[in-house]
């Protein structure tokens, strides 16, 4: 596998994942067997990223028709519901992995399955299906991204929205390096992105790897910069992105795109269409995941506040469509107004 | 000592500072006897917050004159002169410490000194009245800023700004306390300020000996609580405001203060009027401190990214006056126009 696949298929009936949690000072590799530790390890974030998830989620099914027990179709389909169930409540925000678990849920649901062979053959096809089309998904959002690119560029990202955050290449990121990798001049200014810092750790990982120059900066760095007039763009990933262009990504994505909207620079939000939920009107409907005080109270073993102290721990928020400049797709650029044009894309 | 004070002179001719690189879990004491000492201490952090750091220069000269072995007036005056240079060169950022060397220049700079003894005297008189009228003045501007808080408020607060970044009480911090002494009913909500981490180890502390109710969050999740309404007025301190009202302080001010005013939420500054330099005529004149790539890369002793990233590091930002409300001073509250405003209470 590619050094920062973030999952893949062993034909014995396992699910590998590079254990994110751990990099970038170790590289382990963890394997499952059951959709019950795949569900555990998305809410553990040992795998995160929207995109991934929803590969992880399909592989949870396969998983549960690999080594199904089930005397047949009837009898594994109520086994799969179980498991859907369970996965569905790994994490609330992204849209793709309820995305993915419903397209799992439409192949599952036939109801002219013949045999239990057939359908493991049939399951594992589609969840592999969904992770390679993800591949291909990043790098047209890549392609598509490069005329948004100066030749010449220094570039604010947030979080982590590469390989390891997708099923590999990346979106936001993926953008970074495609326009890296197409021979033009890329600074990239790293958001360390707290509480679980995947900026600092896993964009800086990948960037280093790749070869792509970048700067790591505090989060509340990033306006320094803006208003300094050292920022061509800004470029994020997405959780979901909702029918009117609203927006929820990791936590501090709203800061950033209101202060380089107030610095006049353009602000990206980089989503293939499976993070894209017509079923919303606005984001205020998103429901937003808070998750530990251990993660702001600590940074690995370190604890950074007095023992029992309060904390407000959201994992996302809302970026409002007005801060957005356009939203990068695997079919193309979609531009304001956002609610008649993703309209347009979703249904093309 | 009360528990928080942040600097203290024994009678012995020793300078005793809390150690606040090491709290909020170890409470550890260092003694100084001599500027170097105390001027690296001021680099190192063992002290820091503006009001803070011009009360140890200005104990730093103290120090010098206690313990000299100068032979008259003349060679201390020369002394004096060389731990000045030093000191002054401890940090750049906050006017404070140039405002306190240069009130101690004045003194020591007069002609007409008699004796090792006199200068001895009134040269720790000096360091001790800026001390003290710090203290006072923090109280002043707590009162002051009574009228501008809701008698319920949720206050967003960015870095540490209480008695440890001052002599003791506070200066945006000592506005909350005051306000919950007062019998109003506050919330605070404590950007843990990385690099750092000054609120959330700090300004935590402060608060949870005080009993005022505060949760910590990840600075960029300010604009979640913004957006949703939940916030009544945001409240900072300040390393220098110039001529026209743009306030340097610590790094992310900027972005607090667009997002506030993105959401029609006050933003107030509080200054002593000792941190207003009226020599700069705006915020890009201000020299901006970067600091070591090792704050952003390590918490204590954990290590975030991989080796040998780069990192940009600027301690400080620059708010412009448009986005705050008003300078909280001990002479009274600062409204636009900021330029005629201040000028006018400062000449007063």
């Amino acid at each position: 596998m590619s050094a920062f696949r973030s999952i893949e298929w062993l034909e014995e009936g396992v699910v590998r994942m590079i254990d994110q949690r751990r990099l970038p000072h170790e590289t382990v590799y963890n394997d499952y067997t059951n959709y019950q530790t795949v569900a555990q390890a998305i809410t553990d974030m040992v795998i995160r990223g929207a995109p991934a998830i929803g590969a992880a989620a399909a592989y949870g099914l396969a998983l549960t028709t690999h080594h199904t027990a089930a005397d047949g179709p009837y009898a594994l389909q109520a086994e799969l519901a179980q498991a859907d169930a369970v996965l569905r409540k790994s994490r609330p925000t992204a849209v793709n992995l309820f995305w993915a678990l419903d397209r799992m849920a439409s192949l599952i649901n036939r109801p002219d399955w013949v045999s239990i062979g057939d359908m493991q053959t049939a399951i594992l096809a589609e969840a592999h299906a969904i992770a390679q089309e993800d591949v291909e998904i990043n790098k047209a959002i890549g392609r598509n991204a490069l005329q948004l690119i100066p030749d010449e560029a220094t570039i604010i990202h947030h979080c982590n929205t590469g390989s390891l955050a997708t099923v590999d290449y990346g979106t936001a990121l993926g953008i970074i390096r495609m326009a890296h990798e197409s021979g033009k001049q890329i600074m990239a200014l790293l958001d360390e992105t707290r509480p679980r810092l995947q900026g600092g750790r896993l964009s800086a990982y990948e960037l280093k790897a790749q070869g792509v120059p970048f700067k790591v900066i505090v989060d509340s760095a990033s306006g320094y910069y803006l208003r300094k007039g050292e920022v061509d763009l800004c470029v994020v990933g997405a959780d979901r992105v909702v029918a009117n262009g609203d927006t929820a990504n990791k936590i501090g994505t709203y800061n950033l795109a209101v202060v380089a909207q107030a610095n006049g620079v353009p602000f990206y939000v980089a989503a293939p269409t499976t993070t894209i939920d017509m079923a919303l009107e606005n984001g205020d409907e998103i429901d937003i995941e808070e998750r530990s005080a251990q993660e702001v109270t600590h940074v690995g073993n370190w604890q950074i506040t007095p023992d029992e102290v309060e904390v407000a721990n959201p994992a996302f928020d809302v970026t409002p469509a007005e801060y957005i400049t356009a939203i990068i797709t695997e079919k193309g650029i979609v531009y304001p107004p956002f609610k008649e044009n993703l309209a347009k894309i979703m249904s093309d």
